[in-house]
């Protein structure tokens, strides 16, 4: 039963200095903190309430997240906004939160109202593997035996012995040959690309791949860079439009195109490299995934084949490590080095020294490159079972796009339409994604393409997720 | 005695794919390590065996410096660069790297040369009472009982329990009234502004207090805005010089302008805020120490007065918590909440969801406010210790600038120029600082003015400090 909407009536006063969403939700729990309000009880919508209280959804909404991230509360797509039951609570220290522990679904990009929901998300990593207990062994031993180094603001262009080991993994893994000195630290790649945008302030014109890295694109956008999108064709960008449109920087993802999974084949690179070296642009490099190779020989960095010193290194560990360091790093020409020494002077490190010192001891301890390894083997068996379970449940009524590599994939489900597809596997407890905010024109993404990431959903799962698609698209 | 140089000859490949640093940096450690350099032995200096080997100085000191990162080598000011003794090397897993602790002074910002010099440096916190113990608690809790909210990207606008927890202290401390809707997260007060140059495309133009923050005036200069520096006077920023400059967006610091330290009174708020209303600007308050004021009742943040919501609130964890934490946040109003909300839709969370999540659960255990607290009255004691003693010793020959409130001061030390004074108490174990930086041009600033942090010295070695730079100065 949905709690009558007269129960529900505050004295919500617009001249307290408290806010209306403080004093609702301070209303809300005290009513079930009182019992008024009882177990697995249904609070009116959002929209009713806001309409019987006269005041906005905004407030509501806010009040009603409150009490879901203090554990008051929870959403449910089936049976609306219920109250949890009270034993779960331990009311805090502080009077004002409870110490429940709020539910992952209430955090965005998470599933709020489906809690059973596969979701094929991508930038998720793998959890269940992850190595947990020598991550806090090195949080630990960075907090207790280097309290000086953690304490501070920490060196600006990033801790010396983080950058070190990074110099070490890439010169082994990515053949790219730099020193600690040129490797500047940041938290997040788009970080890195605001940081290139306010150095290259003469680079008023930016390329891009087309389709492209949207969280990418907003950065030039915000930055009040003019993009210029390029082309792709089956080797990726295509050079020949990229040298009639001059810009001075162009932005590529070589190893493995995002979101079309095309891999630049040497003498794509080749090209690419020379066009920077007539031109004298800049070619950022973001190298993102390019761990997870299944097929063939590891093909090494353009930063790699970079003599002319032209190419700007974009790396992460979101991808190969743990999203939540928020942790990624640039490798820039010695040119731009000093520039970047000069006119960044004041700015601080963005990366807390506790992450770095802590990286930086589990790369020291050899713990970065296992934890690469296993988490390549255990994307390879997911990849090749999403590819098998694909081909023997959906089998000729669907493409797949970029396979090769990485953790992700596009199907493109002949003849039917994104929204269509997504809403059907919704209701069949299955995320899917389009990928069309990856165009500049979305309108322009084929609207039979759907994105699957599925480097955190374990193998069982990930073939129950086709099985339910199959029922879902096809029966 | 100095190592001979000819003892020093690695074979140095530049055709080898290994860099120069490296290889000399492994060529010096197997030295140590094989007990052909010994303890104590002196290495020759950066110049002499860069000219040594004819490679840069670049080269050398990159090898020294991983050398020193990894406990094999110190460099101290008078017995220049030593092999370390080799007990104190635990050999590591890596087979690279050493397990030795670096020392506080290999890091960027700290005594490279004098380790027991009395660093007066701005920004340093108090590291003896801070709860060591309650924060690993908090990192530890949070990995352990909340790992799923700290493995992912996190929120886009930062942590909800603990934008939750923000709008609580900003309405008690700061008589700020906002939603946790209104907070948005950033890794460092220079990110927050970073971020609002991108939203405020228009505002081409924006004023600066002169003197004013080098590290925000950076970051403006480095997003292409027009800088329009505004003259101070007694009361803080001339509005009336703001009024004719044609800004729509300036930078302010009320609480405690800096560097100048001025405390901007009622009259001169309201100035400033009929300024904004009238032109429709944006005020952007940094509020970066307000939480240290120790005379008179304590001020509310302009923002606490900013009915007609033109107040962009920049707040940071730097100084109030842990430097090393890079947590800060702003307040938005609501117009540019929708902007940001809107345009920065693909942006991930800078900061690590590891910290934000511990220090939400620091701030709902009270433990925060209970830290500001100690804090207040620890640097109230060092505030007037340092005070008193300079007026002890000292006596009248300098004036003090900017004594009511905050963690730093001016001297001026009449008739006497800043690099003479700065060189003269470095040879007594004593680092003071110029100003000068926070002048759009330093030439602007008062020559005999210096800059002393006193959050990070106790108060035995403020006394000690004053007392050595009366002997270097004034004996």
């Amino acid at each position: 039963m949905v709690r009558e909407l007269i129960s529900l009536t505050p004295d919500l006063d617009k001249q307290n200095k408290s806010p209306l969403y403080h004093q609702l939700y301070a209303y809300i729990r005290r009513q079930i903190e009182g019992g008024v309000l009882r177990e697995n009880e249904r609070l009116p919508s959002i929209r009713q309430l806001a309409s019987h209280l006269n005041v906005s959804k905004n407030t509501v909404e806010t009040a009603y997240q409150q009490l879901m991230a203090e554990g008051y509360i929870q959403s449910r797509l089936r049976s609306g906004i219920q109250v949890l039951p009270m034993e779960k609570l331990t009311l805090g220290g502080s009077g004002i939160t409870s110490g429940a522990e709020p539910e992952r679904g209430e955090h965005e990009g998470a599933r709020r109202d489906e809690p059973d929901a596969i979701d094929f998300e991508y930038g998720d990593v793998d959890r269940e593997r992850f190595p947990v207990k020598a991550w806090k062994k090195c949080l630990a031993d960075a907090l207790n035996d280097r309290f000086d180094e953690v304490y501070g603001y920490g060196e600006r262009q990033g801790h010396f012995g983080l950058r070190n080991e990074i110099a070490r993994y890439l010169y082994q893994s990515r053949g790219v040959v730099c020193s600690p000195g040129r490797i500047f630290l940041s938290a997040g790649t788009q970080q890195s690309v605001s940081l290139l945008c306010q150095l290259l302030p003469l680079a008023d014109r930016v390329a891009m791949e087309e389709p492209g890295y949207n969280g990418v694109r907003a950065v030039f956008a915000n930055h009040g860079r003019e993009i210029v999108p390029i082309p792709l064709d089956e080797d990726g960008l295509r050079v020949d439009r990229l040298r009639m449109c001059g810009a001075k920087a162009v932005y590529v993802t070589p190893s493995h195109q995002f979101p079309s999974g095309i891999v630049m084949p040497v003498r794509r690179r080749a090209q690419l490299l020379q066009w920077a070296y007539e031109s004298g642009g800049f070619i950022l490099e973001d190298d993102y995934d390019s761990e997870f190779r299944y097929q063939g020989q590891p093909i090494p960095a353009l930063k790699a084949m970079d003599a002319g010193d032209r190419v700007i290194y974009l790396g992460t560990f979101s991808k190969s490590f743990l999203p939540g360091a928020r942790l990624s790093y640039m490798v820039l020409p010695e040119s731009l080095a000093r520039v970047y020494e000069r006119q960044m002077q004041p700015y601080s490190q963005a990366v807390s020294p506790l992450i770095q010192t802590a990286v930086y001891l589990f790369m020291r301890g050899g713990g970065f490159e296992g934890h690469v390894r296993k988490m390549r083997t255990l994307y390879q068996s997911r990849h090749r079972t999403l590819i098998r379970s694909i081909q023997e449940y959906f089998g000729g009524r669907v493409g797949i796009i970029g396979q090769k590599s990485g953790i992700h994939l596009i199907l493109d489900v002949y003849g039917r339409s994104a929204p269509e597809l997504i809403d059907l596997a919704s209701r069949h407890g299955v995320k899917v994604y389009s990928p069309a905010i990856h165009w500049t024109d979305p309108a322009q993404c084929p609207e039979s393409y759907v994105l699957l990431g599925f480097a955190g959903v374990n193998e069982e799962r990930i073939g129950e997720g086709i099985i339910r698609l199959r029922r879902a698209w096809f029966e």
